[in-house]
């Protein structure tokens, strides 16, 4: 059987079928009885409750013991909490290293039932052609994945990176137009551009504005807030602290509060949220999302984490929950649809223990999670997964005889070094005077320095190939490598010798994609990903066990910063310096400068 | 000059201008300075602030003393508080006799800048022609007024009254796809079809769901909830206490708690709050609206009367203004537009007194409201108002020669007679047994009666008249009639003796429409109706003044139920007995039954 957001039909044709059920006119298929509801409208929790369910919708909420009949399957609560299933309002698939029909098992798992992607990374890399894949994987999936359609495809420009894709506004417009799972204008990263009135950041802004579409943000300052609202942006995740959470707000500006793994910079949540715990804003508008997770993260720290990183931050459970499903699906338009307990709403449901636990979950009324273990027709559904077109599992092009080190210097230089350091999204320009030397390895030992090379891979340059120096990045051995370099997604390698480098590029342009860690000539880490060089094809738990292992090797190697830093190092909008396949990027002077320069 | 509310540009098409203004690289039009700001959004007041305007939007609210420009008008609010324009979610501009244009002026006046309004009186009595001359009338109104198209025309079925209009799904369906202001179904008042399962009832439902369009509802009875919910419905404006109102909350149902006159039964606001101020329900998913206001009542208790009164019953000033403006906004998907002073919105403002009155008003950035009076700007608008189509003035087609009394029983009869009893809404069905008598005289003094006629004035069956029996209705002589009689709209006459009744149905004739006292042969008081026979084409105040002297006259008649009542005597959907043109209707039976039958 398929089980997909199409197995439950549209509510126009379903009204008087539920009609007759919530009157008793007709048996409903399922009754969870004995629950206690948690309501995401009045933010209570409701005792003596059953659901009564049909064709995968909420025909009633009933009191206890109220079904007499005989027909309907029955399931028993024992007095735990349904809630509505979790709806995440701003995540990116592809940092997961899954598809989307692979991240729906983690996400039932976790008790999400909906969630809004913004698939900009395949969008790098395949332009149209790979959204448009990724969207049929979603239609395949046994999960409610609807999009932010990309709207800062490449991130910077063509003078300074080179990307697969290039979303110009008429090809976002034709998205919106031609899939209406586009619900809105993904994250406009932008934000400088946008508030200094870029014409063609406008006019994607008006595509989405004009065709009635919400538009999602990401800004960073608190300057730049009125203007990037002004412009029509009403959502934002990137709140980090209380103040700018209450800018945000007062700019009418939903607020999507980020959490993350707490080792991580990415969680946010326990700042921005003291908007409402201590400068008493009202929650109403407030949801929360988790943005970014890893596949073996995505498991441990799913959007329930969040909420109950809420809860930890002061929040009533009741309002959390309805932060993690009620409030996302009102900024997107859906309440009608998904969020909450209404008669009419898609069946998607948990089972909670009291500290907001999921022990069990149904989409569209069937159980998909049952103890917190999938249930057969879940896992005969992930068994048979949207398959990527032949094109998305090529996209890694590369020449021959690349050569992945720069030449000695013979006389004494200034290098411009990119400095690592934690929590790994910033990067420090620091010059570097190189007295000359016979070999690399004396510079290294001498100023903590290894090779940094970007290599172009979608085919459009010949093989434009960039060298750089890191610094403080703690290799001291072998190689490290990533297909998945932000946001322009060109293969990037790290290593002490050119040796090890190129087997490392080998190793990943053999899978077509992938991040490894190579030593003495051996790869001892490698996750695969050969769709698009993102993803894998594999079930989420085997993604999560080989990245697990991968962070066993890249820790091994000595790297100061995580793989998913080490993936940022390319991405040439935050400062302040960054490698691309142009070059090193001064963020601030958006210009490319030579890696050395003569003393 | 022009204002209405597509004075203000698409947000689309001024982004860039937007954002050039937040970032003070261009000039705003309007700064409103020293102002407390009341955001709906964090539900806090913030103090010392500034509103900057550019092109009827707002482009940013700033600290106090921010703007140092030399080029934009100013504005000083002296410390007061600058509030959104209220949004009333659910309205019907016939109930106040005026049209969409002249309603406008009573509107600002009140800081109202949006409704949401239910033409449903128009379209039973001119169909799809009625609803679209009020909606050209609203396009040329100084308001934002959108349309929940009609669902329940007309209100019951031919059999047991003949309306003017007759909206099938197909009609909706393309009122819909027409009209891109046509933003919701309108109240669906048939809710025991809904809930029955009625193959019509559904299928208008589907019109609207299958579009995506939410659908407004309008129930009572505690066991059609759950039904009516779980057939699509999603807002109700009828809850009468708080249990009612609990249950509709947890139906997913938003709650527009209704707020009227407090000597009328409209006034339910203060029983159904109770949701949240006794049973500890969250606000977020509950609006206040007006539903009905006679032209004198919307002057004298306009929207921001019922947020005051929210106020009284406990809620936060900022809480109920929210309640007043953002949430109905956010129900109807309006949220990024109107409802707040979030950047990009419209500047549909009002400046406020500490307790909530309303002292200016700006209307896309236009002061249309200054100190209570209406500015030029407003007044030359309102002058030059829409004028509705020739059809639309002759729409009381009577045949000549009508028998307004029915005949003297010869014998010992039983008659079926109309109770009206206060609030005016119920009508008692009350059998009297009449002995015979030289005369009608005789039988109202022995009990308490007088004539009752409802003639058909569609054209449409050759002049249908029904004879009845009012009861305890307290007219001691002379007439009182109404081209109001809903929900068909047939002239409703009520009297003591057939002259004074002919008299009053010639005035109604002459004038196309109206409402009348008739006392010794002469019209003591009138409102003509000349559009439709339910509105004016006078301006607010006027019509007030009429509406105050037919009051007048009406107490003066004896009459023991206002007019408005009297209007609903035909509405026969409400218990016990209701008279339409087709005779006596028993509403629990749904049939009609004679006037006599013998003893």
């Amino acid at each position: 059987m398929t089980l997909t957001r199409f197995s439950v039909k549209p509510l126009s044709t379903m009204t008087r079928t539920l009609a007759d059920v919530a009157f008793a006119r007709r048996e409903p298929d399922l009754v969870i009885q004995d629950a206690r509801v948690l309501s995401t409208y009045s933010e209570r929790i409701l005792a003596g409750k059953e659901v009564w369910i049909s064709g995968g919708r909420i025909a009633a909420v009933k009191p206890a013991g109220n079904y007499r009949g005989g027909g309907a399957k029955l399931y028993d609560a024992k007095g735990g909490i349904i809630a509505p299933g979790l709806v995440d309002p701003h995540i990116h698939i592809e940092s997961s290293m899954v598809t989307a029909c692979a991240y729906a098992e983690a996400a039932l798992l976790n008790g999400t039932t909906t969630i809004f992607c913004d698939s900009h990374e395949i969008g790098n890399v395949m332009d149209v052609a790979g959204i448009e894949a990724m969207l049929e994987d979603a239609r395949h999936a046994p999960l409610s994945i609807f999009l932010t359609v990309p709207s800062t495809v490449p991130a910077t420009s063509l003078k300074l990176e080179t990307a697969g894709g290039d979303l110009a506004p008429e090809k976002i417009a034709a998205l919106f137009d031609k899939w209406p799972e586009a619900l809105a204008l993904g994250e406009k990263m932008d934000f400088v551009q946008v508030a200094m009135g870029d014409e063609r950041s406008h006019a994607i802004l008006a595509a989405a504005l004009e065709r009635g579409r919400p538009v999602s943000g990401h800004v960073y300052g608190r300057e730049f807030v009125a203007a990037y609202a002004a412009s029509g942006v009403t959502d934002t995740h990137e709140a980090i602290d209380r103040e700018i959470a209450d800018d945000l707000l007062e700019a009418g500006i939903w607020l999507f509060l980020r959490g993350g793994p707490p080792t991580t910079p990415w969680h946010s949540l326990p700042h921005a949220i003291k908007t409402i715990t201590e400068l008493d804003s009202s929650h109403k508008r407030i949801a929360v999302c988790t943005d970014d997770r890893d596949a073996e993260d995505l498991l441990l720290f799913g959007l329930d984490w969040v909420t109950r990183e809420a809860v930890k931050a002061g929040m009533k459970p009741e309002q959390a929950w309805s932060m993690g499903s009620l409030h996302g699906a009102t900024r997107f338009g859906m309440e009608h649809e998904i969020g909450g307990l209404g008669g009419g709403r898609r069946a998607d449901l948990v089972l909670l223990t009291y500290d907001l636990k999921p022990v069990s979950t149904w989409y569209g009324g069937e159980l998909v999670v049952d103890d917190r273990k999938i249930m057969p027709v879940l896992d005969a559904a992930l068994s048979n997964p949207y398959r990527y077109p032949e094109a998305a599992y090529h996209t890694v092009k590369l020449p021959r005889n690349l050569k992945l080190t720069p030449e000695l210097p013979t006389g004494p230089v200034i290098a411009h070094t990119i400095k690592t350091e934690l929590p790994g999204i910033t990067l420090g320009h620091v010059t570097v005077e190189l007295e000359p030397a016979n070999d690399w390895q004396t510079h290294f030992d001498r100023h903590g320095l290894c090779f940094v090379t970007v290599v172009e891979r979608h085919g459009k340059s010949a093989g434009n190939v960039a060298h750089g120096l890191l610094n403080s990045f703690g290799l001291k051995k072998g190689a490290v490598a990533s297909s998945v370099g932000h946001d322009s997604h060109n293969i990037i390698v790290a290593g002490t010798n050119e040796a090890d480098m190129q087997i490392a590029l080998d190793a990943i342009a053999a899978k077509q994609g992938g991040v490894c860690v190579v030593m003495d000539g051996e790869a001892t880490a490698m996750v695969p990903l050969p769709i698009a060089g993102l993803l894998s094809d594999k079930r989420v738990h085997e993604v999560a066990e080989e990245v697990k292992a991968l962070k066993v090797e890249w820790e091994k190697a000595g790297c100061t910063i995580a793989y998913m830093g080490f993936n940022l190092i390319p991405l040439s909008v935050i400062p302040e310096i960054r490698i691309t396949d142009k070059g090193l990027v001064l963020v601030p002077e958006m210009e490319i400068v030579p890696l050395f320069e003569s003393v």
